[in-house]
């Protein structure tokens, strides 16, 4: 089954607002077998977003809309919606009930402005959201479904996991899908491509296989769809497995996932703990591990040694050493990664240390070369990588790239 | 002007990549006075492609598309637009020779699979592109314009800044449109828009106010369009002065930015240095002001602090004083910050310790439940503050409000 994702807002087409919304959205409905076929955003104008509603209705019977549900006066999806559905307003208790309640929890005053988001079109039924102020809301005529949701992320998600998915198993049939997702590392999309192709040309035509490169992970995808789910899954299988040993050079994951999460969750597993020492990550590798619930139990934390001074002072690397080798080179980084593992008592520990760019690049050291160490009580194994890119995927490269170095070590040393 | 965004791409759709290029040309195209009025994301199909195509150009004269350009199966748009514009290839001598010194250059060999990047349609010119193997294309049929573009967003970049912009200018005729943007912080829309309405309803009918909330930020904006830019500005000056005088309580800049590019640029600007001891925002502060070129200038570095050990062994905070107060306190968090300023002799520094959640919440100490710290050399200066919403946001909001509290403070002690 086919469905269409309409984002209402201005602030998405002027570009100040990026729409990681449809992505979501996406993905949790691929989950229970619906294919987002199309995905339109307008403005905030009742003209646009009835066009985009009645085109959409021609193609699809369900569509689901965000944003446009906001306190301000630009903010028109509802009022909309209601001339759309052709109906007046009703006044929804409940929500009023959790209004009143988020805002004495808040210590805000409930305003006017506010109060008025309990005022829904009485065609549709009631979506509440926990997380915010204004409801979503479903609208079902004749079979065809819309739903419009909130545009703030977290309070859309929100709707969509208690109140939509839900409902949308329930009224629609739908099929079932099988996909297995690998993540390799440090291999380009072109060179890959050409190693799977004799196999790729060999896969049942029931069968997809889809390229998600993002950076220096590219995401394999293999896809079914049918009847049966267990059927589906047995007959994945073999092309699985033969897909795992293909990839096995440049394996990070078994799974669709980032380096920082497989490498958090092996950690968590073993119950071992990590400290870092970053230069030129300046802080991300730590920022993303921070991200992941839970994950106090096994990062420490560690030194975002962003001038050299910092890697004498607060790691103890001799100044002579930096001196010599300069602070982007081997001995210096694995002295980093020795130094804070002491200092922090972890078992492992990560450093950095490269050029980032734009600048600070030499004919030796060109922007882009990073030295990574990583070590634990017995053992400091440091590695030079080269990558290419802008300042921001030269520190996503080099985080992803770190994580790989890590657990390929505690592989190699167990 | 009106234009359309086309994006193509499974990945898309499916949601495993978040569109983030529709945004950055929505900016761009807005800057030279081009609105963009719809975006269409369509899946690798030849149809699909076709059909959004046809219905774009109902509505407008210049549609840019970007993805589907890469060298594996999967993607179809060149030779969809090849049928679209009916046409032949021709192989483009200045491709092939970039793409010959690009894969010299990463040390890899060009594949055929590559080469075939350098094969276009007859019926467009080549928008070179530097920083990656897919070249641009810009297809002019009877005056209406189809740009097509990889969907590497700095490659997309490149070319659109190098190519795209200058030739879209020199095709169309187009309007001046101003726009004033400041930012705030720590304020909610609703009370805003209710303190702002009296005079947001005396505005010139020329003159629109846009709310960008962004969660504990919100930029306002303020845009008119018209022939002559210097009378345009003249008009808008009393009612950009008026807003930012109704704003000044919870301003942060007089300018569209982020908390911690504008705290890096007033660093930059009167060359003091900083450094930071990061607890619940585990690098994130020191991951974002990393992220600006230059900023070694000014920002040293830091600890990551994220187990409470780290906070004594790293930072020198008494193990006696987190007994006392818990490691989410006034007394702890200055300590940090007058650590980490006296380790690393810098002029400035931010601490930061708090409740991220899920979990760790407290009835005294609720997630959310944030103490950021401030030091110079003569005066430290600790609140507490409390922020909702998800880990992830929490983080985002602590790491805006640290910010916006150092700056607040250089200001008050000047």
């Amino acid at each position: 089954m086919n469905a269409e994702i309409i984002t209402v807002g201005d602030e998405l087409l002027i570009g100040q607002t990026v729409d990681t919304n449809s992505a979501w959205l996406g993905t949790e409905l691929n989950r229970i077998g619906i294919w987002v076929s199309r995905r339109t955003a307008v403005g905030d104008r009742a003209d646009a977003i009835r066009a985009a509603l009645d085109e959409a209705f021609t193609r699809v019977d369900l569509v689901i809309m965000t944003g446009g549900l906001g306190p301000t006066k630009d903010d028109i999806t509802k009022k909309t919606l209601c001339e759309y559905f052709e109906c007046g307003y009703r006044q929804d208790e409940a929500v009023l009930q959790h209004l009143t309640q988020l805002f004495s929890k808040r210590g805000r005053r409930l305003l006017e402005i506010n109060k008025i988001q309990a005022d829904l079109p009485e065609a549709c039924s009631t979506l509440m959201n926990q997380m915010g102020t204004a409801p979503g809301m479903w609208f079902d005529r004749n079979g065809k479904v819309l739903v419009s949701m909130p545009g703030v992320p977290y309070e859309m998600k929100h709707i969509t996991e208690t109140e939509v998915l839900p409902r949308i198993r329930e009224h629609f049939t739908l099929p079932s899908i099988v996909h297995r997702t690998l993540t390799v590392i440090n291999i380009p999309e072109s060179a890959l491509s050409k190693e799977l192709e004799p196999w790729e040309q060999q896969l049942p035509s029931d069968i997809k296989l889809a390229y998600l490169p993002q950076l220096n992970t590219i995401r394999l995808r293999l896809t079914a769809s049918g009847a049966d789910k267990r059927a589906l899954e047995a007959h994945m299988d073999p092309f699985w497995n033969e897909l795992l040993t293909q990839c096995k050079p440049y394996l990070l994951a078994a799974a669709d996932t980032s380096a920082v999460a497989h490498c958090a969750q092996a950690f968590m597993n073993s119950g071992t703990t990590l400290s870092l020492a970053e230069s030129c990550t300046g802080g991300n590798i730590a920022h993303l591990f921070t991200l992941i619930p839970g994950v106090s139990s096994i990062f420490l934390g560690g030194v975002v040694a962003y001038a050299n001074s910092l890697k004498t002072s607060l790691l103890g690397v001799p100044h002579a050493l930096i001196a010599e080798h300069g602070a982007v080179s081997g001995p210096v980084v694995a002295a980093m990664a020795e130094g804070i593992r002491a200092k922090t008592g972890s078992d492992y520990a990560i450093a950095t240390s490269g050029i980032a760019g734009p600048g600070g690049g030499t004919d030796k050291k060109p922007v882009g070369t990073v030295w990574i160490a990583v070590a634990s009580k017995q053992e400091t194994r440091a590695q030079k990588w080269h990558f290419y890119g802008t300042r921001e995927h030269i520190i996503e490269r080099a985080t992803n790239t770190a994580c790989y170095q890590l657990l390929t070590f505690i592989t190699d040393t167990a």
